[in-house]
């Protein structure tokens, strides 16, 4: 049964009700205490401050599984049990239960649940003598649109409160418990999912580990957030406009948006919008402090035939790619940067230093020439016109919650020009004539890459590093690979600093953020890495390349 | 500049004009004979009758070249040297010519210009002492709606004759042209492109080369008979509901429709239908005389990086199979027959006797039970709904052409039900229903796949064989397999024998022909293997192995 309106109580009741639940799910004694709180730096650096060393609440072993192990490190060691699933759950539960008290990251948690699965696992291996799986006993964080059996995918929205609990888990979480891996979290997103502010009326707003007065990004923010502050190794995002890499860039971890459904989608959230109508859809994939996790994720996924989890999903298996791939040297585009979005001083900075480090290492650098066939603002038209031509179903009137400021703000690019396509156009030709701007669009891409031989596009992930809250605005320079199905990676890069870009820079359209050399001193910065369409393995390549190279 | 209506001529006048153009291409040696055309039997069996041979206008070796070689066998002699592409394009040009005139099978064809760049790979070859590419010196056959610079795509529409002539390749043909094919013929199709009898007013209808009484399937049935004949080694249809496997069938070759966009779509003849409207989608793929040279088109085309050549293509490469593969034990389903749509006795009796083979070389098969959820009639209603629900675009008045009469009898599988989804629901309600319908019906299919354990299914390709012209009606077995999206591989094998099926069939629902056991006598038959969507590799690994132990 799936109400959407309540004739008894309040949403303010039902919000408090659920956070009381959630809450109640934290063991008293990884409870930070109000004295520590109160000693928590004023300048929100909970990374730089070791909030967690200083918390007390982890032991010294803890903190190693934590802080010192990839995810496949520790799946080596999980594998040769080395470390047991319940040592490694327990030690993320509770790094993520402090991240959760500080940052509000979390969505629903069940922590009691990760470690008997994680008992479970142990015994398997106890008894078998092997790994159940090739995640065997690893803890992975995922999204809250996607449906845990038993848990609400509320999505921030109020209305949803009222919706039982899943009765079934989406494809990818049946794919990854038969993979042996433990589910602990879901994390937090933004209302409607579509702002890089990843805050709601729920679960309240995510905060930047790196600096708790800046955004954690969105979509995934929670993630972002919670894997920066290694209270996950790895964690699971969506992204249908830079939902993985924008929170990847706020909070310096890698993320990667996939070509859409080689990682399974099916099963998420039902009743968000409307589905089979043309448009832009959204791709899961991972977030993670290293390529080599990301590759981890998307081999072992799609190794794993996921056409049989999910009738939607792509039955393309990883393609393994040749072994001295690492040493070839790369033809890399660059990305002109866009008049209408001009990049923030320490974005450039960083994106220079990476071109120069690569000229350095032998790679084939190609500025690529101010095209108006592959214009960044007129993709951003069309990709926002194909959001906003279908109907639309309001989850946030329905329960009389107001929306929270980044989604009253209604950013959109319509500043930079005109709708690609006729509004008023009658659906099926309104469909029709979207359907031609993009294929136009998408193949002077083609003819782009074909003509210069790109291996791939290097571009910032946005204008900005993570900005003060509700500012982040529009997100052209990942959408664009979006409207393009086009996989594109995250490479956290440099930090943000006043002392090299003093100069502050003003951007008074009413949607991007300005850049404050003091807000934002110290934050992340990134580089973006794209492929195109299928070319999920070739992206993942030629990142680990350039991530070596630039260091 | 495009007309599609005239102010000055009547469309017969357009379609004389370029009949006239047309014929003038076949050199008067390669035409047959007055007195050679009476001598052809009244049975119409073409093939059985050696016409060709019979002819005279082949030589000896032109003969031994058109018919003892394989595609892939030619390609050995044309790489080697040990044939050149002149002699090999003449003989395939001679035997289209010789097709052409028996059995209405070309649209366009530019024998001349054929030969000229056979002469160019010739020199290229003494040149370089290499092939100019994998396919280097073959002709290859495609289907009308491909687009080769210089000449029209009229696809049967008389309207379509005032347009200019294509400028430019569709990207499927400038690939083979990069890979160092001939094309020397385009092949006739159905008006609309969606009956199972390729008849229309510009050229004609197509025959059967085994029994010109019989059609020859459609909408590649130019391909069908020019393969048939042997006039082509290799031809490429396109299918979006049996438009490769229904000429397959009835002209008994092999042939394979892949997953939707494996192959290149892109820059096929346009203004046919509103484009990206959610709904079935169209696959190009090859039709041939064996499994190894459909392999051959599939993996030498993926492997080509198609992504460059068209946008809108998938760059999954072809994925190589395990060696061993060929030893392997299946699991075969078997699709349960439709009471809506009952198979004809010569059907029904070489698909059992596949099953029966293939179970004594130790092959497993399950026999899937009746499931509503499964329901063939179901999906074909579904599939329908999909193809008219859109608005259409009528190509047959606008030149004041009549209907040909397999188009004027608007076959539809609406006498098993009603439509699947209400037809007053406004168009994205509608478009949403109808997406929900289809995930239904795939997952209902996953699930069968998964729990069965399924390598592959095997089914009917259709329930009859080639039937008289303008009897073939709906084609339920193979629309399935397109409404999925599954790779699905036509198998020839047997023959239909009024001996052995002596009893006559009467289907009287004014859509599905009847058995009659003289008319089809001697028509081929064939099964249908199909894997899931993304599977053509394992399709054609599976297809082979099947292949050799039903032998």
């Amino acid at each position: 049964m799936t109400r959407t309106t309540s004739t008894t109580d309040d949403w303010r009741t039902l919000v408090i009700r659920k956070r009381e639940q959630l809450d109640a799910q934290i063991p008293s004694e990884w409870r930070l205490t109000e004295e520590f709180l109160a000693s928590i730096p004023a300048n929100g650096r909970l990374i730089e401050a070791d909030v967690v060393r200083g918390s007390g609440i982890l032991s010294e072993i803890e903190l190693d599984i934590t802080e010192n192990y990839s995810a496949s490190e520790l799946l080596v060691s999980l594998s040769k049990g080395n470390l047991s699933s319940v040592e490694v759950t327990t030690a993320f539960c509770k790094r993520a239960a402090i991240a959760q008290q500080l940052t509000a990251c979390l969505t629903e948690h069940f922590f009691q649940r990760a470690i008997e699965r994680a008992q479970f696992l142990d015994e398997y291996f106890q008894r078998e003598k092997k790994p159940l799986g090739p995640l065997h006993g690893l803890p992975i964080s995922i999204k809250d649109s996607f449906c845990v059996d038993g848990f609400q995918s509320t999505v921030g929205y109020a209305s949803f409160l009222e919706k039982r609990p899943a009765s079934h888990n989406s494809a990818l979480v049946d794919m990854l418990l038969r993979l042996g891996a433990v589910l602990y979290v879901k994390t937090n997103i933004p209302q409607t999912m579509m702002t890089g502010d990843s805050d709601n009326n729920i679960f309240g707003r995510t905060l930047n580990p790196h600096n708790t007065h800046l955004t954690a990004g969105g979509s995934s923010g929670g993630e972002g957030a919670l894997v920066a502050f290694r209270g996950s190794i790895l964690g699971i995002g969506t992204d249908i406009a830079g939902s993985i890499r924008i929170p990847s860039l706020c909070c310096g971890v890698y993320g990667f948006k996939p070509t859409i459904d080689r990682i399974p989608w099916g099963g998420q959230v039902a009743d968000l919008a409307m589905e089979g109508i043309p448009g832009l859809k959204p791709s899961a994939g991972p977030l993670a402090h290293s390529l080599n996790d990301l590759e981890l994720f998307m081999s072992t996924v799609m190794n794993a035939e996921p056409w049989k989890y999910d009738s939607s999903a792509s039955a393309a298996p990883w393609y393994p790619q040749p072994s001295d791939d690492q040493q070839r040297q790369l033809t890399i585009g660059v990305l002109p940067e866009s008049k209408d979005f001009p990049l923030h001083p320490p974005v450039k900075r960083t994106l220079q230093t990476a071109i120069t480090a690569l000229k350095k290492k032998g790679h084939r650098i190609l500025h690529l020439s101010e095209n108006p066939a592959l214009d960044l603002a007129y993709a951003n038209r069309l990709a926002f016109q194909y959001f906003i031509y279908g109907p639309h179903i309001d989850h946030i009137a329905s329960s009389g919650e107001p929306p929270v400021p980044s989604v009253a703000k209604m950013s959109s690019p319509m500043f930079t020009g005109p709708f690609p396509v006729a509004m008023d156009l009658p659906p099926f030709e309104k469909i029709d004539a979207l359907h031609a701007a993009r294929n136009e669009y998408a193949d002077a891409w083609r003819k782009t890459w074909v003509e210069n031989g790109l291996d791939v596009l290097l571009a910032p992930g946005a204008q900005n590093t993570a900005v003060p809250h509700d500012s982040f605005g529009w997100p052209p320079y990942t959408l664009v690979w979006n409207l393009l199905d086009y996989p594109a990676c995250i490479i956290p890069y440099g930090k943000a600093s006043k002392e090299l870009d003093p100069e502050p820079m003003s951007v008074t359209d009413g949607v991007q953020p300005s850049y404050d050399p003091d807000a934002v001193d110290g934050a992340p910065c990134a580089i973006q890495v794209i492929a195109p369409r299928f070319q999920d393995e070739k992206c993942l390549v030629a990142a680990r390349i350039i991530d070596r190279d630039i260091r």
